[in-house]
């Protein structure tokens, strides 16, 4: 179909032609996943095509790599739990983690605008090197590159992460079968209603903070042991638990069923979300994980969860189910059921 | 030192805490390298300490793994010879090479602006894949971020990119030794000049092109069969070949020599140059490199760097000295010595 656009002197152009990136193609919703099928993949020839994964495996002289890159652009760059440095290790830590991979290295970018403060700069790379630190994995390459003033906001940071496949883990967004039981790590929320707090000055902040973590470990503890009995795990970061549970529906071509009343959404979270009228399930997380197990091995992996110190609060969140393939579906605290749905568009920008 | 800021209503401050990062920061020159030691490295620890590199080698299960990340925040996103996409492999293709290695993997992360139009978006995303294709390497895992209006320029493309170093290839700026000769893979300028005249329109665009292109094959051409004679590789980008030679000369503690009259500068390059005052050595290039080879065996690397189709105006510009350790001299046209600077400040922002 073409229109014509008055603006081009009455020359017809495709509609598609003419479209603009909008806020919600980044929101890790529904705009983003048909940015990434209609725009981004066809470019790159078919590269990780079908499944959409947090990062992808690479082999190399016998041994199973992982990479995995995130471009980070929260706003404000410093937040109650943590930074846009800590954030960027953890995000890529974690997604490593998530696809079975202990982290390796990492190497970091950064896009800097002209007049950032030294200081702050100081206090990221500080943030980088103690977060790298602690989560064991050194920060081996990096580049610094600067753009004049307004052509950025402050600081971006690009971290790419390196990782070694665990022995025996193989998981995936399309390994979900119909039985097998959905667990959730931790208390969900607090990522995504902080950093709007922190934005907007509305106070929520003396009381919630960022979970930004990472979960490498929570991760080595889960697979030792259970190895094939781990299907999926995913962090619901953008988007939030709805779009990572709705992501492995679809790719795994099956139903999921949650109960609302699993469901650990911290009481100052609850407010906040209920205030600002957002679906916690929808806000964004950057220190638990979602795992879907073999159902005779759930009871002993969500022990072994509950056993790291960052899994002690996971809780048995749902169920994976013939009925509704590729939809998600909550059993609500009234008694009611409702499906849960992706993202779509943006809930709150830049919140990563 | 500590001085006293009115604005900040008479707190004493120390000096360093209220710098700005300046454009220069990101130069590739003088003040880059000073960011990464007072800033950037103390930060994270130490790493990378010691020599800059283009990437970083990572020895995993036996296999020794190059990693090499950059951010491309090249204005205009597209120019006579290429694109930020063509670059942003090119660009990382080459840091890989100029370590020694083949490239395995590519990693490709987008911050993007609200606004940016799809089509363009498609346009560089081709580029990618086709220069990736062409280059023989996969774009294995991406990132896509959106920014509002006004807080990118558009679109920055940050590359990540994974290698496997060549079996007996052992480079490094610093083992340069004195006796070795210095060889150049090309005619310099192009990239620098071509960026300028397009931003600016200055007409020069007709006649130059960037001289984008992977170097990855040249390399292997080069390190078969004389693996550990080749001491030093770099693609002298940012900061231009003066400050390429300068890195390679204080890292290595030797002095370098080199002739004016060797220095292949096509005359549209030198034309815009004497126009606008820049100095060629000073200017970018994304398609050329440097290497210090093993006197002995000079001849036989230029041969062989002359019969691959990126190496056919190879010529050997100068030697590597005992005397002023550190400083790049140059003997001129006219019969005089001067001293070759790295370059100080930002000759020309966002290059690349």
């Amino acid at each position: 179909m073409t229109t014509v656009d008055p603006a081009l002197g009455g020359c017809p152009a495709p509609a598609a032609e003419r479209e603009k990136i909008l806020l919600g193609h980044g929101s890790g919703g529904q705009l983003s996943a048909e940015l990434l099928r209609d725009v981004v993949l066809p470019g790159l020839g078919g590269a990780g095509e079908g499944v959409p994964e947090d990062g992808a495996v690479v082999p190399v002289g016998g041994v199973d790599l992982v990479v995995s890159t995130d471009a980070f652009v929260v706003s404000p760059l410093f937040f109650p739990g943590g930074d846009i440095g800590a954030l960027a290790v953890h995000g890529t830590v974690n997604d490593l983690a998530m696809m079975g991979a202990a982290p390796v290295a990492l190497a970091v970018a950064y896009i800097i605008e002209e007049g950032f403060a030294v200081a702050d700069l100081r206090r990221v790379t500080a943030s980088v090197g103690t977060a790298a630190a602690a989560a064991g994995v050194p920060v081996v390459t990096g580049d610094t590159k600067v753009v004049g003033r307004g052509a950025a906001d402050g600081l971006f940071v690009t971290t790419t992460g390196i990782g070694r496949r665990l022995p025996g883990a193989r998981v995936s967004a399309a390994y979900a079968r119909p039985g097998d039981v959905v667990l959730l790590s931790g208390p969900i929320g607090a990522h995504g209603t902080t950093i709007l707090s922190a934005r907007e000055s509305l106070g929520f902040e003396a009381e919630i903070a960022s979970d930004t973590r990472p979960l490498h470990r929570l991760v080595a503890t889960m697979v030792a042991g259970a190895e094939r009995d781990i299907h999926v795990m995913r962090d619901p970061t953008r988007g939030g638990v709805a779009s990572a549970l709705n992501e492995i529906a679809a790719a795994s071509r099956v139903g999921i069923e949650i109960d609302e009343a699993a469901l650990p959404v911290p009481a100052p979270v609850a407010a906040a979300c209920e205030l600002l009228g957002l679906d916690p399930l929808h806000v964004a997380n950057e220190g638990c994980l979602l795992a879907v197990v073999a159902a005779d091995r759930a009871v002993a992996v969500l022990a072994a969860m509950r056993s790291a110190p960052d899994g002690r609060h996971a809780v048995r969140l749902g169920e994976v189910v013939d009925a509704h393939p590729g939809r998600v579906v909550m059993n609500t605290l009234m008694g009611g059921r409702r499906v849960v749905d992706m993202l779509v568009g943006e809930q709150l920008p830049r919140i990563c």
